[in-house]
């Protein structure tokens, strides 16, 4: 814990841009009328999510209890009583302990996650790109002297910004098109229409093209890699349980949100935006654990 | 989960309320100077509590982290790289199942959890009423219709409040004085100068009155019970090791901050101010419960 007075500067700068980032985003998202909901730390269900995370689960009054990796299925059922909402979601993900040298990971992150009732895929991608151009802006004004000393020089994109599929993106950059693609970009990129087979059961399937997701990623410039993911979800329950079993996963873990699809769940689409690789596109940081005071690095204890 | 319409309309109004008392609270802080940091979730310290709950740990590269109870001794670092923090920060107690009937916990919340760089007690109870007061009248601004239907005519308090020693509180009103002093009130009511066998060992005892605590509390009038809990801090390691003691906890538990307090902590003063428990108030709620989408009561289960 113990700081050089440079040290001291240089977190004090980020941390006081980071704070403006959740202030503008909070701002922006209360004038488009969404309501924000405390986040949720443990339930009952999670994101499975598709790559090997550890489970994280704490016992409690006689039931298992995971941290969350994502707000999701909260998300979706939200919409039932709130036409959009956000919420500060603080996630945890046990990740591979090598995945430290990403620059990109931390097992504790607060994700912005947000969901609109009936939203498209398409407004969705316009709101996420006012969002990121509102945000940079706003810090632009008010951090002017941090960005300065942390010798950032930092531009607001211009709208819309170019898109590729899927396929376009893997076809010239390969499987591992992130990085590779987000490097060569000079201005964040989305990346639309996921096969099925590499996403998770949540992400609606385009009813006229089969196999073909209804979602999207973005990616910053500059080889920051990912920096929002999202898409229209599933909500019939038929088609929850097909998808859930494509992904090899059992339909009994799911009962509570194959039960609240039958119940009803209203058609929504929504996205997750990491603050802190948010914070450090915005800054130019070598590594995202400078985004927090008290980083969670994949592999590393803390002392505090 | 299932919500008939006049449920689904209350619920609605009560989270509209909840987002409006954030995004209220925050603009204020800001104002005041104040960073927001994002909330630490796992930690390897957390705080000790003097009431017996459980543990909730989690075991994850080699170590165990305990989830949050409350960022007290991270808003005490904190404070050393920014003068003034705060956090939204989502803590996890594990209470007594029998608690669920107090209509006042959840085992799962959010704190806005504040520390202030040099502050003294006094600075932050002008602090909490001026939070408080700016809240109130905010959501009494934009919340009109939904106080309405909630049916809860609510007044903004007068300042400064009324202020007790614990002394004065447990003469009149016995040990247990929260809820029948704050059932009596009809403006919110401090409470200050706990002795130093009833709180945690954070809290700093007067130089000038051995065994008194430069703490305070606040109740909420109507009988909703406390409403924030802070204090100046102990920050010198030799004084900080004696509290440990006294409070019967062993210093090896807390090396961690034993060395922080070594390396140089900032005297600072602060407080936690529960989200859930003000939106109670602010909405007239029976049980804190109502001011959750995704409640988490003690000795329950949830579906979601």
């Amino acid at each position: 814990m113990f700081l050089s007075d440079r040290e001291r500067e240089r977190k004090a700068a980020i941390l006081k841009v980071e704070s403006e980032v959740i202030g503008a985003a909070r701002e922006f998202l209360r004038e488009e009328g969404f309501v924000e909901l405390l986040p949720v730390i443990v339930a009952p269900l999670t994101d499975p999510l598709r790559h090997n995370t550890d489970r994280a689960l704490i016992e409690a009054y006689g039931g298992h209890w995971h941290l969350t990796r994502s707000m999701i299925f909260h998300k979706q059922a939200a919409v039932g009583v709130c036409e959009k909402i956000f919420s500060f979601s603080p996630n945890i993900r046990v990740e591979p302990p090598d995945w430290k040298e990403t620059g990109r990971h931390l097992w504790e992150f607060v994700q912005l996650d947000l969901e609109v009732r009936n939203g498209s895929r398409e407004e969705l991608m316009d709101l996420g790109e006012r969002l990121l151009v509102y945000v940079l802006s706003r810090v632009l004004a008010t951090c002017r002297a941090e960005l300065e000393a942390l010798g950032r020089e930092l531009t607001v994109p211009t709208r819309p910004f170019p898109t590729f599929t899927y396929r376009e993106a893997q076809r010239r950059f390969g499987d591992d098109y992130e990085i590779a693609l987000s490097r060569e970009a000079r201005t964040p990129v989305w990346i639309v229409d996921f096969p099925i087979d590499v996403r998770e059961f949540y992400d609606r399937e385009d009813p006229e093209r089969p196999g073909i997701l209804l979602d999207m990623d973005l990616l910053y410039p500059e080889g920051y890699g990912e920096a929002l993911s999202g898409g229209e979800r599933e909500y019939l329950p038929e088609r929850i349980r097909r998808r859930i079993e494509l992904q090899g996963l059992d339909p009994a873990q799911y009962r509570a949100l194959l039960s609240l699809a039958e119940e009803g769940l209203p058609p929504s689409a929504g996205f997750g935006i990491g603050v802190e690789r948010l914070v450090r596109y915005i800054c130019g940081l070598p590594h995202v654990a400078e985004a927090r005071l008290f980083p969670r690095v994949p592999g590393e204890l803390s002392l505090i």
